[in-house]
């Protein structure tokens, strides 16, 4: 077991029930009733319908300015009231990724206003990244969301604000996993 | 096997002959007499008296106009002529992982002229960067450099100007393998 890589198991048992399963780009993951979510290794799982792999990093756009505001104000999740929770794999087109640094971070906070959107809904809405491009995975990243159900339209406008920006013009392929703590 | 993975495996044969593993800060590996490189997976090769595993991915700190010129004047691994190389891995300090992408950056190359100072070298010394933090490996990243005998001396100006850099002040393990074509 490696301590900053999580399997995300979409398959019968796990600690969220998924309710709703939606495609928003491209092709979508079979339908699962549960989601589990391990501590992992390098190791591919096998467990499940699908399993998704995805590590903790280093932040790779975030500005000293911008990661202090977000330290001081951001929930961890695991919150008990935090009872409802979005899974979000995406993977982002290869144009995107032969831009260079300076390019990439221009149209995700410049442009798009990333790490700004992110911040209006904190504390309420807690969010944790994980990477998984360039370990053989079929997506980049996967975003997990936790909110308590009062805050439900606050998360809604926010993914709606972030698939409406440039940097979303760069994703080809989402899925809109929500959940709901069993 | 992935595309983007390598193994990097010290043991009884290989394509590169090791001269010398000296390690410059922290631990050193065990000695081999040969270097094998081989296409690979995210599993663990337990070939060899050691192997590290190294993946290809995106560009971190590079801006636009420096990677045009990178792109314009770097040469490919695997000529002829170039017969000597290093194996460099290196692992950098929490504290610099911990900084932000601005942070990271300006130690990089507005303090330590990372990229000027490969640029420097270009074509003569080609090199080729391995991602190997957060896959539970012991070091961050490995660098292979090739050169030709002619350009062995233009080698150490090199190595010698990064290790007296503000960058290198953050590294907290290095160990420099030198080899020849076998």
């Amino acid at each position: 077991m490696i301590d900053n890589i999580f399997d995300f198991i979409g398959g019968n048992h796990g600690q969220w029930k998924i309710l709703k399963m939606e495609p928003i780009v491209g092709e979508t993951l079979k339908q699962a009733p549960y989601l589990k979510i391990v501590k992992s290794s390098t190791v591919k799982s096998s467990e499940g319908v699908w399993s998704l792999k995805g590590l903790i990093s280093n932040i790779r756009y975030t500005e000293k300015e911008e990661k202090e505001k977000l330290i001081s104000i951001q929930a961890d999740l695991g919150r008990p009231e935090a009872t409802k929770a979005a899974l979000i794999p995406i993977k982002k087109s290869e144009v995107w990724w032969t831009l260079a640094q300076d390019e990439r971070r221009k149209i995700f906070e410049a442009q798009s206003n990333h790490t700004k959107t992110g911040l209006k809904y904190l504390p309420a809405i807690a969010r944790k990244l994980y990477h998984c491009r360039d370990i053989g995975e079929p997506f980049d990243f996967i975003t997990f969301f936790e909110y308590a159900p009062s805050d439900s339209e606050a998360f809604e406008e926010l993914v709606y604000s972030l698939r409406k920006t440039e940097e979303w013009k760069y994703v080809d392929r989402e899925i809109d996993i929500r959940l709901i703590r069993e």
